[in-house]
Parts: structure tokens; C-alpha cells; sequence
């Protein structure tokens, strides 16, 4: 039997720890999640008593300790098949890691220019050349696999790919970066989910951050 | 059956491209290789008829395409289980996933500070805190490792996170980034691989490089 523990930061900016979190929560799997705030872009020494990379998400299921969400999401996936993280069908799945594997390395230039913060108003970013590639591939990508797979979710069902991507979900949302229809509809098949919506409230319930903000 | 063919950049440059062709060599798994040469750092526009992210690798089964380095090794690992990409008990295949995701996306300064060249005489460069930091990860996570598993690989058997560290390994070794005991050993016995060996050699015959540095 599976003894979850899913180490998180803030949930306003801490992007990585999104991913998991929502991959946990949107298929109702049991798991205690311990937060540990960190400041944006400062970390937490205190993450050094949990994490071997002094980083967040960490996953402790017993004595093992799993880091880096695409790892996480794929030993949460080996655990609970039923939940469809990865699709049955080999070519899928093969996809469905590229994209994951793409987002776990690449779009530095659009999540440096659109850092995740559930507390911005809505409203529009003049973009670099480097983040608007960025935003090309993310739409480009999105509309290859919501045509092929016909949606709602980037494969069909929710799976890894929808996990990775949601931090970027959100900072399209907030930085209004696509008009794309087909992106704007994942967007908001996305944000209604109500585990998104149960993230999204307590990271506005994080006062502490907009206090910080003000000084 | 499976009908493999892998595109790759140029072997003296293209750390990417090394993962995969190393898990699929040192595996003597069958594949065509199509080598698309291009430019240190440059890239080349010939890749948009293969690759959907105009990046190498790109591995192509038939209809299927996968990209991503770490997306091609776990396909790889599926389709031919009895390689031993990834170790059949559970903890340590999360364990095998945290350190190649953790290549996958990190160490962005060491990478930046020492591209692979096999052309390059061994030699010391003086590094900055950032670049230590991440020495220090990688020898730090290593040892771990190796000291958990016995070695001589990573986690006892050739797995997927020896080909995902290969090109740090190499850059170890080109520019002598570290004397710690337990690294050196895996240095040399990665180096000493007929399949590290076979690479190295085509790398030190891509002679229209040198030509190029020369200019």
C-alpha cells in the first residue's frame, strides 16, 4: 500500500510542485502533502532535510525518496495504472513523454518572462522574440495533439502531458499570451477543473506573498 | 519489429544526440543512423523536415516520431525490456527516472561553461561558483549512486542514466573537472566502452570542425 508524502512549495509561484500535485489531486489519490513556503525565486535551505537536490516537488513514498516531477509524475503513474497518467497505447505514450520530457526541459524564455502567480490581474505582456518562440511551440505542440487526439485534454484523457503543462495553463491565462481557439479552449477545460480550482484558492489565500509584494 | 532510425547532429557537438545512440549501441540494438550535420550552437533549418522542435535527436519507429532525449531512452526501454535500460525493481527505476530527469533539465552552467569536444586536448579551465555548484551536484549524485548500487554503472547494469550523464562524463574528462575518486573510476569506465570508443572515434574524424575553429 502506497504511504504518499508530496513535498511542495508556495502554491502562488512554485510551478514544478503544481505538476504533481495536480496529477495526485485530479485523479483523487490519496497523499499528504507537506508544504514548506520558499520566497520566489529564493528556495529554503530547510528543503536540504528532504531533497536531494535542495529543490521541490519531492515525493517520500516509505523509504523512497523520488525527485524531479516528470520522475515523480512516472512512479505515481507506475502505482496507479487505472489513473491513466499514460495511455494504454504504446505510440501514445511515447508522445505523451515527448511533450512531458519538452516541458521538463525547454521554454526558459517564456517561464523566466511569465514567472506562475495566481495573484497577477490578468492582462497582457509585450514579449522578447525568444519568449514569443516559445509561446509558438507551446501552441503549435497543443494544437498537434488536441487535433489528433480530439481533446479535451492534450491526449484524450488527462494524462503526464496535462500535468507538465498546467503551470504554463496558467501563465497563458494570466499573461493573455494566445487568441489561439484551439489553445483557448484547453485553457479553460483546464482551469475548470476542480482541482485546479482547489490549487488556485489556496495560492490566493497565500497573503503572505502579496505582503511581500508590497513593500 | 521494430524499424529504428535515429537522426543525430554532428557527434563531436551534439550532447543530445549522444544519449540515445549510446543506449541503443551499447545495447547492440539495430537502428539506422541519419547523421544531419550542423553547427556548434547553430543548429540547422534542415532539421524542420524530421523534427517537430528543429532539434536533434529524433527517433522515428515506422509512422511514430519521438523526441526528446529522455522520451526516446524510455521508448527504447520499451521495446527492448531485456536491455536493462531501466531496472526492473521499482525503487530503483524511480530512482533511475530522478537522476535522468535531473539531467535532463538541470546543470545549464556547467553545460554552458563546457560544451562537449572529444577534439579538445584534457585540460583544466577555471570555473565560476555557479559551474562548481554543479560539479558538485553530479560527483555528489554519483557517488550516491554508486555507492548504493556497487557500480560500475550508475545503478549496478548500463541504464538509461548512464547514457543521459555520458556527455558530462566526457566533459568531466576534456576538462578535468573533478579528481574525486569514486567519479574518476566511472569516468574510465564509461570511456572504455566499445560503444563510447566507436563514437569517440567518428567525433575525432569530423575533421571539417577543426577547420571551422581555425578560421
Amino acid at each position: 500500500m502506497p504511504d504518499l508524502e508530496l513535498f511542495i512549495g508556495n502554491k502562488n509561484y512554485s510551478s514544478w510542485s503544481f505538476r504533481p500535485w495536480l496529477a495526485l489531486r485530479q485523479n483523487d489519490i490519496p497523499f499528504r502533502e507537506t508544504l514548506v513556503p520558499f520566497e520566489f525565486d529564493n528556495g529554503n535551505p530547510a528543503f536540504k532535510t528532504f531533497s536531494p537536490t535542495v529543490k521541490v516537488p519531492v515525493l517520500k513514498d516509505g523509504d523512497l525518496t523520488v525527485w524531479e516531477s516528470l520522475a515523480i509524475i512516472e512512479y505515481i503513474a507506475e502505482i496507479y495504472p487505472c489513473a491513466g497518467l499514460l495511455p494504454a497505447d504504446r505510440s501514445a505514450r511515447a508522445r505523451v513523454r515527448a511533450a512531458s520530457a519538452e516541458m521538463h526541459s525547454s521554454f526558459s524564455a517564456m517561464r523566466s518572462a511569465f514567472p506562475m502567480n495566481f495573484h497577477r490581474p490578468a492582462g497582457a505582456l509585450a514579449v522578447s522574440a525568444s519568449v514569443q518562440k516559445d509561446i509558438d511551440r507551446v501552441v503549435g505542440l497543443w494544437s498537434d495533439c488536441l487535433e489528433t487526439s480530439g481533446g479535451p485534454f492534450l491526449f484524450g484523457g488527462f494524462t503526464m502531458a496535462d500535468a507538465m503543462y498546467a503551470p504554463v495553463v496558467s501563465r497563458f491565462a494570466t499573461y493573455e499570451a494566445t487568441s489561439d481557439p484551439v489553445a483557448t479552449a484547453y485553457l479553460e477545460k483546464m482551469r475548470t477543473l476542480p482541482a485546479w480550482k482547489e490549487w488556485e484558492k489556496a495560492a490566493l489565500d497565500e497573503t503572505w506573498i502579496i505582503e511581500a509584494e508590497e513593500v
